[in-house]
Parts: structure tokens; sequence; C-alpha cells
């Protein structure tokens, strides 16, 4: 061997190939916001950021208690303890869908789950369909990997269902998953029974399992109803991500799961694969997989129902005010807590793109959303819609006016409106 | 693309590659102990499985009070909030020793602090160089990925130091890391300073960097002295894995951490990739990292001695009687809470492995020790020095009646000293 004429250390091309988008994207942009404007932050999908929005006291409870049991200090077993998994199995389950505690992998987190299941379908070269716009994490965990990742899209004008066309279409050999994102990030859409069942459909003929990222479950406005795909068939194979992260409003606790669903058993193997990668960093917190049992089912409804009743009369705010705003073009949510709102860049001359747009929403009126391109979406924003409801209408105000000095008439259109 | 004809769902190369071989020979071991006989288990490196060994009550308290604050349930940047940063740095630093809190990063535990250092340093195809014997973790972090693993042997006869010719002769064009585990898991063996510097200077000729598994730290007896090898050197670079898990007696909580040591500059990029890497699943628990602060700087030092007083006396009760047990050979540890006992296999004639003495040793005794082979040494099991005092005089006892039963004179040795 040739001696090592000085230190060169590189990072590895795992490292390398971690990317996150919405970080490239944000730290590209510059933000300088207005100095005589308060900053709203619509961008940080944390609930718990405004302060506004707190954890159950029931929850908060069970886990001083679990710390001051001074019993659940040592090693779970990696993919969770016995009874954590049992009240997450009793949680998930109805009378028409059972799930049990051998079907449970817990985890660090949701994201930490989604990086279970992408890994453990999915070799080097191998693909995944992932929505459009989506969660970019499914792609930062995948490229790293060298997994390719392919899109089907969304479609705004129908309610962000899929374009099932195209996800049939882009289903080729090396398909190993498609990751069905339900409620989504960021379009805060609910996929009916009969769009899952269209989703299962082709997932059927083509004999693609699929990954449901359902950390939004039941986060959904009561005209809405959630149903766990992996509900509505018999033949699919599913792994369910899901987790305390979004409905309990406890990000930072790292609590995530993996519920498998194998009617057919057919993911025996899969479930080898769970298991061996769960050893690899040991799971989760122990003295919140102790509070688990507490937390999943003593959480009273009204504390659920009172942050949708937040999330949804912000929605409403929003999209009644924003619908008025021309070049903005705001798509409902029915659930999660965002909404994605299209901006009509023909009518803004001055802007090239959307990154610029809100560029200059953060340095003219000192409000920050993300755009679309974090999500593949160009000339959309994503609003964040768990904040105070004061900031929702103010945001709203000041992108009016933003708007009022920026958008430009089209006398060339004569079917516009506002002619 | 050919329609698929049935469901064929494998398991992905990296899960089919983590493997830990811990559960792999012991899941192959059979464990039917004595029905009139309790199981003393001397397997488990939980430090609270008997439950006499609790966390600090100011650990406690600072954990419930970061609960009932109700302001740590948002997400932390994901390799850790500043604070809890601020806080390792000041813990690890000593006056000649200066860490920063831009040099920490935060994860999930020593497992994910381990994970990140290899997958950060090598790719696939590439090697690292792990002690032999040693904790297998970092093989399976290694192999899953496509890193090989070359050993270093550590000496029974030199109180466990590396044997550094080997060292150096196995470093290739490939080597992308040294894996030191000080004090080490399984042999409680600790490093000296000098030492600790020829290991640094073969590192430094070949330029190699360190990955230093520190998870013992300052867990040694009072004879000896605890030296973070990155304290060594003015030229190596050392990303050293520690955490709470040991010596603070909660390995449930998954908080660890890595601390990157770079006096030259050259890890610029390998920072980047610990940032990387860290977005992939959002660190550690919130909570556990609010109550870092208090947990590091107030837990008195007579909670560590305690736990240390209670490993040495177990280590000098097993020492002292295994000692006189013909067939056995232990080797007195300095620290961490373990202790590797050589089997004389040649006068044990009815087995042919250790895996065969550790099943009988259970079979008879209901004493279950982890065979050397877990660890990649053979002929010599491990204890557990953790335990209640009684149960390690029982341990030993009944490891005397198992060696009375089987163990046989060589009359052929004229050496022997029992001759
Ligand atoms: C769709 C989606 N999946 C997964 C996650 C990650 O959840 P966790 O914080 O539990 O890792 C998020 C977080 O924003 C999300 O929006
Ligand atoms: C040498 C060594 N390194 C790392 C670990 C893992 O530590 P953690 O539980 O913090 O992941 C252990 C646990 O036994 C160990 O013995």
């Amino acid at each position: 061997m040739k001696p090592r004429s000085g230190w060169h250390v590189p990072m590895s091309d795992i490292a390398r190939n971690t990317i996150n988008p919405i970080r490239r994207i944000v730290d590209t942009i510059e933000l300088n916001p207005h100095p005589d404007k308060q900053m709203i932050a619509l961008s940080i999908g944390d609930p718990t950021v405004f302060g506004n929005l707190e954890p159950a006291k029931v929850v908060v409870d069970a886990v001083v208690e679990a710390v001051q049991a001074i019993k659940f200090n040592g090693y779970a077993p990696s993919s969770g303890t016995a009874t954590a998994k049992e009240a997450i199995a009793q949680y998930t389950s109805t009378p028409e869908f059972r799930v049990s505690a051998k079907d449970v992998y817990i985890c660090s987190g949701c994201s930490s789950a989604l990086e279970a299941c992408i890994t453990v379908l999915a070799n080097a070269g191998d693909n995944i369909l992932v929505p459009r716009p989506g969660f970019p994490l499914y792609q930062t965990l995948a490229h790293c990997i060298g997994i390719q990742t392919k899109f089907y899209d969304l479609l705004p004008e129908r309610g962000w269902e899929a374009d099932l066309e195209m996800l049939d279409a882009q289903i080729d050999s090396g398909t190993r998953a498609i990751v069905v994102n339900n409620p989504s990030n960021p379009c805060g859409s609910v996929f009916g029974k009969e769009h899952l069942r269209r989703i299962l459909e082709i997932a059927a003929r083509r004999r693609v399992p699929i990954i449901a990222d359902e950390i939004y479950n039941h986060f959904v406005f009561p005209e809405s109803e959630f149903y766990y795909i992996a509900s509505l068939t018999d033949e699919v194979p599913v792994l369910s991500c899901s987790g305390l992260t979004k409905r309990f409003l406890v990000p930072g606790w790292r609590m995530g799961w993996i519920t498998v669903h194998d009617q057919n058993h057919v993911l025996k193997d899969v479930r080898v694969g769970l298991q061996n990668l769960s050893t690899r960093t040991i799971g989760a917190n122990t003295l919140v997989q102790a509070a688990l049992p507490t937390i999943l089912s003593d959480t009273p409804a009204e504390f659920f129902s009172a942050t949708l009743q937040l999330v949804q009369a912000n929605a409403e705010i929003a999209f009644k005010r924003l619908s008025e705003i021309k070049g903005l073009k705001p798509v409902m949510p029915s659930g999660a807590m965002y909404m994605m709102v299209g901006i009509d860049m023909a009518r803004l001359p001055e802007f090239e793109t959307d990154l610029q747009v809100v560029e200059a929403m953060v340095t003219e009126q000192s409000v920050f959303c993300l755009p679309g391109k974090c999500f593949d979406l160009a000339n959309y924003v994503r609003l964040v819609l768990t904040v105070p409801q004061q900031f929702m209408h103010e945001a709203c105000e000041r992108l009016a006016q933003f708007f009022a000095d920026h958008y430009v008439q089209s006398d060339a259109d004569p079917s516009a409106e506002d002619v």
C-alpha cells in the first residue's frame, strides 16, 4: 500500500446523498423580514412552535408517571415492548380491521418507520413510487441508499386525488413499493374510500406492496372520514407508518411505529427484515413506550376535536380570504394541517419562480410559506394551519397587500372575471 | 414489463445483511434452566434488569420537570438542541481538552452514534478495523451496507491491550477508520495513556481516522484512569461516541452523542455528512435533551462511585473465586461492567465448543453467560458484573460445581499444578 501523503477524509456516498430538499431550498432563500412587521412563519410543520397547541394532560401525566416509576429505564426489545405493541394494536384496530401486537414494530418517530419500510423493501437500483407534491423525506431516505423514486401526480383539480393512470404507468419491473400518504402533507387532502380502493386495485393487479404514510391518521375534519388503506384490501400487503407526532402534538418525543398488514402471508421475509433493522439502533425511548397504553386509550376525544377545530377554522379563514385575492388559488383541505395555494405566476411578471415570490413575501410582508418546490410542485406555496387564529387573519391580509402590489391584470384575457 | 404472476416480496440486501451476532448465536442455544435452581442471567448488558441499580434522583427529577414544563414537545434540530449540545460539550471538556457545542451531534443512543460514524466514513467495499474480542454491533452496522471489517486482536495476557503490530498490518488502502472501544465491552479493560498514544501513533502514520466508542467513559475503577483518546492527539481526527446509557444507568432513554475532534480541520466534509445523516430520523427524544444540562452537571459524584463500587466488588468476588476453579481463567477487569473468563476446553472433553459449555451451565446450574463467540473469541465466556452481590456469589459457587463435575485432570501434563 502506498503511504497516504496527507489527511483526506471525504464523507461517504450515503452521507453525501442524504439530501433534505426542504433545507436545500430554504437555505438558498434570502430571508430578510420587513423590519416593521413581526414575522409570521407559516412554514414549519411543527404544531407546537406557536405555543397554542399542547399535548393532553393525561398524556403528560402518563409520561411523568412512567419516569417516576423507575421501572422503564432498561433496554426494551429493539422493536418495542410487548405492552406498547399491544396498545398500538388496540388503538389501530376496529371490529372489522384487526391488528395484533405481533404486527407492530416500534420506531424512533414516523421518520424511522418510513426509513425501515423503504430500506426493507427495495435495493439500490430498484425504485419506489412517491406522490407529487409530496413529503420530501421519501426521496431523502430512498436516494441515500441508491433507491430511485418515480413520481405519480396528485391532481389539484380533483382535490389532490392521485393520477391513477400515471400511477399505473410508472410501475415497472424494478418497482418495489408505492408510497401512499393519506392524509397528505403538503395538500391536507384526504382520500375517500373509493379512491383508496382504486389505488389498491392497481397495486393488486401489478403486485406492488404499499407503504402507507398514515401519520395524520384520524386527523381529518368532521365532514371527511379517514380509512387505513390496509383496511380496504384483503390482498395487497401494506406497511403502515404512524406515530404520536401529529395527532398527539409531540413531535419531539420521537415515537413512531409500523403496522404490518399481510393477509396472504407474503411478508414473512419482510417481517424478519424489519426486526433485523430494528437491532441497529434499538428503537424508541422506553419512558414514552411505557406511557403509550395510557396515551392511546385515555386521551379524550375532545382533545382531538379541539385541535381539528382550530385547524379547520384557520383553513376556512385562509380559504375564504385567499380566494378573493387575485393571483392566488387556494385548495381547501380536508385534514392534516396544511393548505396548498396556487400562484398565478403569469400575472406576476416581476418574478420568475415561486421561490422569488416567497422571498419577496418575506421581505415585504414578513410572511414565510414554503415554496411548492420543496414538495416538487412549482407555482404553489404551502401554508401551515396550526398557527393562532389572529396570525392567520394577519397573514392573509398581508398576502392581500402583497398581491395587490404585484398582480398585473391581463387585458388580453377577455374571460378573466376581473376585466 | 412482464406481469408479476404472484406476490414475491423479499427483504432487501441491507435488511438481510443486518445481522446481530449475539442474537444469532443465543437463538441457537438451548436454554433449559435447571428446574430447582433460580436462573441467574449474567448475560445481559443492561445494568437495570436486576432492579439494584437506579438512575440518580436528580436525573429522574430533571426529566419530570422537562415533561411538566410543556415546552419541550416540538421538533429539535435534527442533530440536537443548542442547549443540550452545550451541556455535552461542557461535560466532556477539561481545561486541557476543549469540546465546543458545534462539535456535538446528538443521536438516539450510542448505537445510532456509531451507525452515523461508520456510515459517514466508509463506502461499500471499504473496510474498518474492529477489536477482537469486541462489541458485535460494529460489524452489524458495517456489513449491512457492504462495509467490510477486519480484526485487530486484544491480548488477554496483556490485560487486553491491542496487538499493535496486527493493527498496523491490517490497515490497507481501503481502511477508512479504526474503531477503538475503551473501556471495553466485553473485556472490562481500560487502556492506559501510553497504549492509547501507541494506537494514535499508528493512526497518525497511516492517516486513518479513529471512531472511539467511549460509552463507558469514566466507568473505571479508582486504580485506573480514563482518557478520551482524542485528548491525547493533536493530529488524528477522532469521532467519539458516548451517551447516558451506561454511566447514568438509563439504556432505554436512547440518548447518545458524537463529539468531533479535528484539530487539523480535515473533517469539514464529514461534519456535513453527520448533519445530513441526522435529518433521516431527526435525532433523540426532546424531553431527555431538555433535561441533559441538569443530568450532566448535577448527578452527584457519589452516584457514579456507588455503581463502580458494586461492579468492582463483584469483579473481585468473581475473580477470586473463579481463579480457584480448575478449568477457568478469569481476567480481572479495570472498568466497564464485564469480565472475560477463559475456559480450558482441553480439560472438558465432554464439550466441543464454548457454546456447548454455556448450554450445559444453563441446563445443570441455571447460570447463563454469553459465549465468547458472541464477541468473536472462542473459549471464553463473558460475565456481567452489575448483578446483586448474592447472585454473584451464588453464580460462582454453581460454576465451581459445574467445573468440578466436568473438569478432567490431565495425567499427561507434568507441569500442571494439580498433579
Ligand atoms: C407526511 C409525513 N410523514 C412523516 C413525518 C415525520 O414524522 P415524525 O416526526 O414522527 O418522524 C411527517 C412530519 O412532518 C410528515 O408530514
Ligand atoms: C461498547 C458499547 N458500545 C455501544 C453500546 C450501545 O449503547 P446504546 O445503548 O447507547 O446504543 C453498548 C451497549 O451495550 C456497548 O457495550
